[in-house]
């Protein structure tokens, strides 16, 4: 593996989710793979997760960390090609990653959508521009369309939670549904879980994948692919082995906010209808608007599973990452 | 010791200072204890000797060191139970610190004190929010009402340099005195110091503590416990071995400056009235506020020694936590 | 070398060059020395190159580094000796240095010229109240008027790409060049790639050193030295061997924006007057205004080897600290 934009890098993702779990039991036992090995953590946006969780794997696996806010440690980037820079960018992305692809062996970049330009957002700019310029490889951190580090925790969780599968006939049922939210939310996280899911038959074993939402929020084709898509929040609920809730705004009314309907709430008569499903969320999560404290304090939420498994996640891809630039 | 909040927390005060002493002369000697262990430093508020001080006690332990300023590198937490999450706090109190205890052995927290809402800041909040979820033991970095690692600083710095004790018939005598500052500050800092001093007399030897203030200034009962209080700044000093200073708002009228007289600002002649006393602070200070050049840059003044000493303090400290996580 | 805030204080530029140099091929050779020492970097200004680095630098050398943001994670520092504290300022660099001095064993510290006030700038203060009280060694992160760790990068790139040297009658040419720039700069790299250029001629063999800018821009005496100066920008650039372009504003008419003119942007058609010449510049570099992109991202640009050059000369710089500590 040599970038870790999407699940598109992951040649086998069962075998990457089965190197996550056995990290997570024994997490020093790779700690002298990344000896004399630096990871650049590279910060468009906030982070609390991502920040620490991706921190942890590196140190865990033996490699020093660097860690930088881009615009509070240092300055506006351009990321416009020909461009006269005479306005308030002080550096061209150009430069930027080239030079910080001196310093670091592995370079970690979140980079959010701005949710006002689509096209620019799909076409993954920032990120891609890692990519093109820094002359190492680039882990995502959460770009503007996905969130791989986030999936594969999810898938990770799911695995370790997924109901008794020896023998099972029926397929394990996964929803993703959309819930209401203040603000305005890129589509990063659904993008990104829609298209794990999708993929995640050779580990999970058979899934029935369907996703949840109020008309207008249909995610991006390449994305939904294959899934069942529902306007139905509680059709979507009956019998589900996992509920994996996110709000996202519009991507046909690109950023838009269409809908706060607290009736997408999910509530504990909403969970009842499922198969005891656990209820997953990628966090921070607003209380009582995305979920009832009911169901986010009760026994079959896994939030903070699924936030710790973000280290094992990540260090499973480092090490692959590392792998190949040790090896390949 | 599982957590440490307060004076409370050290099952024996001598042990502890001569922990620390030893650490100062071989800061190096545990550094197996932390191998593999990590550390998070959650900063709700700025923070200079704190910050670089734990990190290299950390460090000289062998721990790795995770460092967040919540709100740049992150965002607004929720403190409250059972809100609608619909305003601009992004992530609730009760995730974060769950979350953050999945990524770290041990958590150092900073949160100062609002001074707007007594029943809020004496009843601490935001540090039993996180000890209460983070699942992994609690440091408090200063609190709302205390600050137990510069406290402990305090009392090796005093042990240090004590007159000489052996066979000495008088107390040590101790003044704590308030003195002017151009903001409202919490009380955090001489709480804490008077509640060690009412416990160090089986550290330090027989102690007299006298506290000394402007009318309206009385720290809190709990605190001022047994120690005796002055108005009359000048008796306090008289043959004075440890002239302690600091500035807080009012607890009665909570949070209020109720004086800025220059009066009881520190100076020279007011230290001749001492014996040789050892002025401190607890830093940063405003100089010629609080005390004058004269005094801080003295021969008596031991601001230095004292932040120098936060380092082997804090090491004492986490070596305790490190072992109760080891072996308890 | 106890301290690294100017090319005075190089004993011989020849030999640290050369180490640089070493350093560059096995940046792991001495990853003992740092062995237990702590780097500070301590940053009044934004940065990324020196920021990553020097962190780089020292962790191949076996350090620990803390980092703080002095505005952001602490508070503002007060410069002036004897005033009274009773405004913004929380603490006194005096107090600052001292204790920072206590968790480190080096310092780095940034401080860029305020650009208001000449004789401040360039009298150092806050660079020197650092080396005044810290009470341990302080290294340059780019003060008001010098950035030496980025001169050394420079005279370590210009050593391994000079024209085959042996037997050469011809001086090396190495032209400084102003170039427009929307906003007021600092004079300090120009100053200081001028200092270390005037005493090259030992390193990199006899050098012809021109410095070319805009009537107005002439740069301190004591910077300038023996060095040609032109404000004939194509004169200069004929025959050279190195242009090294950099925009800064006025040091007569201090800190003011005299020109923008775009005649004096660097372009292909002005390169195409040298001596097949490589470009230089510290980055960040302001695209079509400093200089073209056609000419930034050719083949004679070396801009990112530079760069990359930050960590071998930092790590030199580091070295021979340490080693003056630890043997001195």
């Amino acid at each position: 593996m040599k970038n870790f934009l999407s699940v598109q890098d992951v040649p086998n993702l069962m075998v990457l989710v089965q190197e996550a779990l056995l990290l997570k039991k024994d997490p020093f036992a790779e700690s002298h793979l990344g000896r004399n090995k630096t990871l650049g953590l590279i910060f468009f946006n906030a982070s609390l997760r991502t920040r620490l969780s991706t921190q942890k794997a590196a140190q865990n696996l033996g490699m020093q960390v660097m860690v930088m806010n881009v615009a509070q440690d240092g300055w506006a980037l351009e990321m416009a090609d020909g461009v006269v820079m005479d306005g308030d960018k002080v550096e061209h992305v150009k430069e930027a990653a080239a030079v910080i692809g001196q310093y670091c062996d592995l370079i970690g970049v979140r980079s959010f959508a701005g949710l006002t330009d689509r096209a620019a957002d799909y076409g993954e700019e920032v990120i891609h521009k890692f990519v093109q310029h820094a002359g190492v490889p680039v882990l995502s951190l959460e770009s503007a369309t996905r969130h791989p580090l986030q999936s594969l925790a999810d898938l990770v969780t799911m695995e370790e939670l997924k109901p008794a599968a020896a023998g099972r006939a029926d397929k394990v049922k996964v929803v993703l549904t959309w819930a209401p939210h203040p603000k305005a939310l890129p589509q990063a996280v659904p993008n990104s879980f829609a298209e794990w899911m999708n993929r995640a038959d050779g580990s999970l074993g058979p899934v029935e994948f369907v996703i949840a939402h109020p008309e207008g929020y249909q995610l991006a084709p390449e994305f939904v692919n294959g899934a069942r898509v529902t306007h139905d929040q509680r059709e979507a609920f009956e019998g589900a082995d996992f509920i994996y809730t996110k709000n996202w705004s519009s991507y046909q009314h690109y950023g838009q906010v269409l809908s706060k309907d607290p009736a997408w709430t999910v509530d504990a008569e909403k969970m009842a209808l499922t198969n005891h499903a656990r209820f997953m969320h990628c966090l921070p999560v607003r209380r009582n608007v995305i979920v009832t404290d009911e169901v986010l304090d009760g026994p079959h939420s896994v939030v903070i599973r699924q936030a710790g498994n973000r280290v094992c996640a990540a260090q499973a891809v480092l090490k692959h990452m590392l792998l190949d630039l040790l090896y390949a």
